[in-house]
């Protein structure tokens, strides 16, 4: 905070929270410099949750969480005075804490959180190792169960339940199993009504995009699979989305620029004339959020580091044919990546 | 919007885009009383989305989803000029857009959102109605595992699966089934690896809350049961959160107070000496999202009206102990609340 002229920081986000206190709000952290107690304000909700999990050198405070909780938090900021960062915050609650202030300023920090939570210890690493274990076993019950006939809500029901069974804490996210020329909408193909039953048959590209929580660390796979014998040029594109995704991951190194991965595996995509077809960024930082900085995208301007966790997944998406990706979770180390999802990828036909 | 003396409106909220373009995001969409036209601005991972389920009236823009996204957008806004809203945004892209406008001012817009998504249509009501019977049949296959022995996360696993079995297009969010002392810790009892496989024993309360999403709209419903004979405390404690409910469920209708029914449970449940026990707040609004205005709390001082779709639900929690709750998603109606969950609560006790 110092090195950043920050003399205090109010920290509400969920796991902004979870990361510094371990319980996931609602809640207020106010850490400052210029105090040797910090506060921890929580509603009477969370208070027993808070005196059960938050750490001693915390002094909770309960207090509703209406209005109310923002003039009593701005109260206690205005009375230490001096700049202070926020995580996040609403809009409307931001404009209104910062005119509570008259002379202290408020500034956006999330920033510098993000510098802490972009490496993670050894505790983090193992509770995502053990989040990807569960993704694993869960996208092998879906494999094991796909078939022609088999409808995608059918999969998606076997892939939460198997999350569960495995030791899961919650979904990662909102499972994806897309199927036919539904595969070519990259990310949370919408389902309408009359969408969600259809059948898997003969012919269909099927695409699974799963992720467990363990400890509040995330997991994220895609796999994609044909049912049936592909067309040349699916086969093909298939090979061109795994290539991409092995010549990228030679560079996901400490020290790295964030864009030169996604270079690689457009470039690699480009050889077979697919790389327009590519329209997402190669990857994303993964932790107690889904989606994280870093960013592994062409504009990205950050380094790669060793404890870095992110995903590596290209795809390929031909509108109303099919669309492929491949997706693993990854830890950066000093000897390059290591895949912390390990599901089998080169074998992808259903017959 | 002239109404509020807004020139244009920048949405960039996920359910703020699913409710005015029927798509879900990452995506913008600038809306101008000064245009004929009013703009959708997609990342090319979204392109195919926006093309095939965006409304005919919007101009579909593709424009990478980087740092170059708010210059864009904000010269787009710069070039209409005049007062513009904003639903949601960091605060890191406020500043950055706010930065970016010279002569434009952005101004925080989401209560103007909500004072139209709080007021549900036919069809959003429909949408609810199933999310509610998802929700009934997913409490209902818990409730028949219901047995000493079987675990926390084996009753979670039946639910997700019977969820999305049922036609749930995914969970309202995190289902959360407690048992024994983890009951009263009101919302989301964090938990530890080793509490995730504690099997239910003879004398545990099990509280259990969960919804289903279907069509994007939400359902919440929460009951609590008790493994065996419960002694008289918690007995009476039951009875009267539900006497609670009953009552404060009179005044759910048009016109009366938001703080009111909250009033009415707190009022009943002082009769028993359990009011200091209710530490949060009656319930909530549900919709695109699972937690909306308005909230039924003490402080609120809105007003009820028809087609509000809430949750009403009192609880009592004895630290150390258990804790019960017992919610349901409601329409108000001119005739007062429908129940939209049906569960039945009246037994509860299983032997």
């Amino acid at each position: 905070m110092r090195l950043h002229g920050i003399d205090n920081f109010l920290i509400t986000g969920k796991s902004d929270l979870m990361y510094f206190v371990g319980i996931d709000g609602p809640a207020a952290l106010l850490v400052s410099t210029k105090k040797n107690n910090n506060t921890l304000f929580v509603p009477p909700l969370s208070r027993h949750a808070a005196e059960t999990y938050a750490p001693d050198f915390l002094e909770v405070v309960t207090t509703k969480m209406d209005e109310r909780f923002n003039v009593v938090v701005a109260e206690s900021i205005g009375s230490i005075g001096g700049v202070t960062a926020v995580d996040e915050m609403s809009l409307e609650d931001y404009r209104f804490v910062s005119g509570l202030l008259a002379s202290t300023e408020l500034r956006p920090g999330m920033g510098i959180i993000w510098e802490l939570r972009e490496l993670k210890d050894e505790y983090e690493v193992g509770a995502i190792r053990r989040a990807c274990e569960v993704a694993d076993r869960a996208m092998r019950s879906a494999y094991e169960i796909l078939y022609p006939g088999i409808t995608e809500n059918e999969i998606k029901a076997e892939i939460v339940s198997e999350i569960y069974r495995s030791g899961g804490e919650r979904l990662a996210f909102d499972v994806i199993v897309a199927s036919g020329p539904r595969t070519a909408l990259p990310h949370g193909p919408l389902q309408r009504a009359e969408e969600r039953d259809i059948p898997l048959r003969e012919g269909d590209a099927v695409m699974i995009d799963l992720g467990a929580v363990v400890e509040g660390y995330h997991s994220d796979v895609t796999r994609t699979f044909f049912i049936g014998r592909p067309d040349t040029q699916f086969a093909s594109a298939y090979e061109a989305v795994v290539a991409a995704k092995d010549a990228a991951e030679q560079y996901i190194k400490p020290e790295t620029l964030c864009g030169y991965p996604d270079a690689v595996a457009r470039n690699k995509l480009a050889e077979h004339a697919l790389s327009e077809y590519f329209m997402h960024s190669l990857g994303h930082g993964v932790g107690l959020d889904i989606h994280e900085p870093p960013r592994m995208s062409p504009t990205s301007s950050e380094k790669l580091a060793a404890n870095m966790v992110l995903t590596c997944e290209p795809g390929v998406y031909i509108k109303d044919r099919w669309g492929i990706r491949v997706e693993d979770t990854l830890l950066v180390t000093e000897r390059g990546p290591e895949r912390l999802t390990k599901f089998n990828y080169s074998e992808y036909i259903i017959t």
